[in-house]
């Protein structure tokens, strides 16, 4: 039986689990007697384009357990889609190495590398299996449930909501913490998952699925603080105003080769967001903190959820690939209509994933755009597990 | 034998383990004789002021316990320096209530209320014993080897630099991390502890202790990005030229009622630093993070050493208070000369710990002043604790 050589790689922004993938997909390959050499692809396609390759062989068992519980991406990243002649340098180093399998794990914007290097394959008639492996915090492609990723973030994000409400309680005043995710506002969202009592933050949350205007901003933050003489407000770096417009975009002109505007590693939307709470609000004490990248690579408190399945749709891609003989695909997770939580992986078309995102179901958030639902917290708990609890004194909770 | 009334509040910015030295305290005090009602006071002297106080006995030992493990200030907190007629007003309630021992947990700031008050019960001949409790996340208590509430926070910078460090590996560039220290850096230079291997990051660690020049630093992102085609700088919130001025300074005006200015709560300085590293140094991808509040308050992850410690000081004021019948003090802890890490608690007169601020030691910081030395390491290792393991591929570690 002749062996298939394989090869895989990481691209896009880092998550705590996705190494926890490359893990399983690497694991599932070296026990198949039908895969031959196992190349790790450094910073994604641009590892290929300079034939900058580790053998995944020679690292043990050991290693690859203790890379797969490491946050961030192990064979390292990039944010670069390629072109026509991209393809065709990747199709010389491919077929030179004599590649049969690859594997990309990332989010929508790999898939839809994926999906251009696997048409390109076709058209040159090159057999080789081309699988997406995903990836996101986002929690924002199309066909799964929810992403590898996406519980991890979003148990950091409330988990940092949790104690950052604990911090608004003792000093009061009115506190902005700004959240990731350029389009969908799942993540956002997760901060709800912080509150324990009726009287707890975040108090508002602000996704991009509904417009922003600053007038109802300032509305809703004086309501909150005459309600709970307080106010913890979880807002998205997404958020735009009616017309579309990123309110950040007024502010910085940064973007990668995929067109996205840069939205993290800078706290100007939060700074914006206190200063008009301050200035027309009138409130003094106002804070905002930006989460940026620690809700995407901070190690040590990844949902176990979350490790498990970002574990298993590596190995479901190898499966697919390997065993199956698909030709071509995206890994899906898919929830069942059972009451006890439980998901099936499934291969589903590279272009039904490829570039489009998908966004919160407006099941998912009030009519006022300006909170989620219980609908919301049900669908998002089981993905992040049991936060630490926090206590309060039972003459405080009233 | 006549029971002696016990008052006992929070002060300042909260800290993760701020609630173990109340617990400690309203546990001790319970369980001894010589002491009767036992009060809460909410937001420090202002709810003494107000008027506004629970019965810290009427709390469930259960109750008392999960408040222990709650990061912020269970009775709420507040920056607030009394006056003098606030002392007197302090006075009239602390009498009406019959208080007999007064305990306050805080930073140097609340040393100096207690101290205030302590002065002012001596010529006003009230017999009561005035005691502070230590408590920051900056380390910057005379007195003191360090103070409850640095070793989490501390856990938490370390860790999410060792997070950020790997995101920074993946993708690349230069990125900036702010963190919390007005005048010490201590809590800046615990992002050193996040290295296990020497291309680690941060490369460069910038402390309010030495002068920051905006073309010292660009000069040394250069030289950075030369040797490791990257860079993570952990930087202080609480940087100055040398003149002294913070460098945060030039961009915000707010101050409170001790005269400090707001460094925390903005995204202004990290922000500033990465358009100077774009713009100076020509680097494109250049991000900034500013840790923000959850240094102080994040759930799940205190370090063992500190929690035991924090309740070990509540314990300690309380013994010297009730017990020994010391009239004032501050509790100190004195690290022991042994090899082994160990700890004693000692009281010192308030005036030693009130107001002033002490700073990193010159043998903590390297002579370029871009850098901790190897006995800040060993200093700070045992109060963090072990930190989650990351791993790399053995291939990468060259």
């Amino acid at each position: 039986m002749k062996k298939s050589n394989m090869l895989i790689a990481q691209s896009g922004g880092p998550s705590m689990v996705i190494n926890q993938s490359l893990v399983g997909a690497v694991l599932a390959a070296r026990d198949n007697p039908a895969v031959g050499k196992i190349y790790g692809a450094l910073h994604g396609i641009q590892g290929i384009l300079d034939e900058t390759l580790i053998d995944l062989r020679k690292e043990s068992r050991k290693t690859l357990e203790a890379v797969a519980n490491t946050p961030s991406s192990a064979l390292g990243s990039v944010r670069r889609k390629p072109t026509a002649e991209d393809c065709q340098a990747i199709f010389r180093v491919l077929r030179k190495l004599e590649i049969r399998y690859f594997f990309y794990i990332g989010g929508n914007d790999s898939a839809e590398t994926v999906h251009i290097i696997n048409e390109e394959a076709v058209r040159e008639d090159y057999g080789i299996g081309c699988f997406h492996i995903p990836k996101t915090i986002d929690n924002d492609l199309r066909e799964s449930d929810h992403t590898p990723g996406f519980g991890s973030a979003a148990r950091f994000v409330a988990c940092a909501v949790r104690g950052d409400d604990l911090d608004n309680r003792a000093l009061g005043g009115v506190k902005i913490d700004v959240i990731m995710g350029r389009n969908a506002g799942f993540l956002t969202a997760a901060a709800a998952l912080a509150r324990q009592d009726p009287d707890d933050g975040p108090h508002l949350v602000y996704l991009p699925e509904r417009p922003f205007s600053i007038e109802g901003f300032v509305k809703d933050v004086k309501a909150a603080v005459k309600k709970y003489r307080r106010c913890v407000v979880a807002v998205s770096e997404g958020i735009a105003d009616k017309d579309g417009t990123p309110i950040i975009a007024k502010f910085t002109q940064e973007a990668d080769s995929h067109g996205n505007v840069q939205l993290s590693g800078t706290g100007a939307l939060g700074d914006l967001l206190a200063t008009v709470v301050k200035e027309q609000a009138g409130i003094k004490r106002v804070r905002a903190d930006t989460f940026g990248y620690l809700q995407r690579s901070f190690p040590g408190i990844a949902s176990a959820t979350d490790a498990m399945e970002a574990r298993l749709v590596g190995v479901a891609a190898v499966q697919a690939a390997v065993c199956d003989e698909v030709s071509s695909g995206s890994i899906a997770i898919k929830r069942r209509p059972t009451k006890k939580y439980a998901v099936d992986f499934e291969v589903v078309p590279l272009r039904r994933v490829a570039k489009e995102t998908r966004h919160m179901p407006d099941e998912f958030i009030n009519k006022a755009g300006n909170n989620v639902t219980q609908a919301f917290l049900d669908y998002a708990r089981p993905l992040v597990g049991e936060l630490p609890p926090c206590a309060r004194f039972a003459q405080l909770r009233d």
